[in-house]
């Protein structure tokens, strides 16, 4: 008979790089982990968010990397693979954190994760982190949204569904920045390019030749009008 | 002649109000600021944002309260006014932090301010902040946005503006929680109500009932649907 208690699950949000916009809250679980999950884009690659926490992890804490492919056509067999493992550790008693770069709950894999561990029962709390958004808004100076307009985050591929908005923003904008600037002055937007906001790297662009130049995955669009 | 050079103005998003979502930047600039310049709603009132960061304050600090009037008819006059009085610190070479709940580029009246700031060339730079919808989220477990799809972030107000989107927060929803419900009810909406996520006083409500009674300022919903 297996008397240990489960352990417990933690997904965190490590923000969009700069170590400094992880949360106090974040840095206590991650130093206090028994096992730290981390996804890389790549298989056998680094993985951004555990750069980002490298610093605060404990020298008895167990760091696993797993391949966590992004809309790949092995997504969820790559993220029930994750599941399996967290879940052996979490029955051996330890608690698992699990870190995401941003916000846990926006645009991440994460999601599909939260949904097996929650039905295979164990206990879970989701920690906030900065939104890439945000930090690209603040690194810019932009306006993110004002008054009584609603804000829209939409993926880049999508980018014709903006209606009456005022505030947007783009996100994977990688691969279609050309269609999604065409758009984007055709509705009369003014717009700001914000590439790897807050990490080494950042750049904030404002002319449509150097943004078209710049061909980067971690970048994301602000546009408003008035 | 006036040979002092001028402080440096930081914006620091100071999250939805839990003190350990404070990021460890917010921390750092909050402990060196010469001054500190915090919003309150009500005149004469409590600050939540300083209620935040009370403990990261240093002695040798001095704190402002300055009246930030949400909506009202004074409402640019009272900014000003908080400008002219960080101008003051500013010139005397003081570096000044203003505080703001959540994210200064979101729904905050730190914009404005903003704007003031940077016309009469002073150095400022924005931290951002968790917003209240990432935290409710979490405190929730409820997925913000997935996929390929967007994410509208609208005031309650503005409800009947939603169209085809699957995802969506609806912000500053007191005093219209019923229309809201109503509508969200006819789209097909699932929805929750995370009345002051992360604070003392937080609740999850799903029930419509529930939510009808509970009359909350610091309160929003994240809908989804199929």
């Amino acid at each position: 008979m297996n008397n240990i208690e489960n352990g417990v699950f933690y997904g965190v949000g490590v923000g969009p790089g700069d170590e400094e916009l992880l949360t106090l809250k974040a840095v206590r679980i991650i130093g206090q982990a028994d096992v730290i999950v981390a996804p890389c884009a790549k298989n056998g690659g680094d993985s951004i968010a555990l750069k980002i926490i490298k610093k605060f992890i404990d020298n008895n804490t167990e760091v696993i990397t797993k391949h966590f492919p992004m809309g790949d056509e092995d997504q969820q067999e790559k993220i029930y693979d994750a599941f399996l493992c967290i879940s052996e550790k979490l029955s051996e008693g330890k608690n698992v954190v699990f870190i995401t770069i941003g916000d846990p709950l926006i645009y991440s894999t994460y999601i599909y994760l939260l949904k097996y561990i929650k039905e295979a029962g164990y206990k879970s709390f989701t920690i906030p982190g900065i939104t890439s958004f945000t930090a690209a808004a603040a690194a810019s100076s932009e306006i993110l949204v004002i008054g009584n307009e609603p804000l829209l985050i939409i993926p880049g591929s999508r980018v014709k569904d903006i209606k009456e908005e005022k505030y947007v923003v783009i996100m994977k904008v990688y691969k279609c920045e050309e269609e999604i600037l065409n758009t984007l002055e055709e509705k009369g937007f003014k717009y700001v390019y914000v590439k790897k906001a807050s990490r080494e790297g950042q750049e904030i662009l404002r002319n449509r030749e150097e943004i078209l130049r710049s061909k980067e995955y971690m970048a994301l669009i602000i546009a408003s009008k008035k």
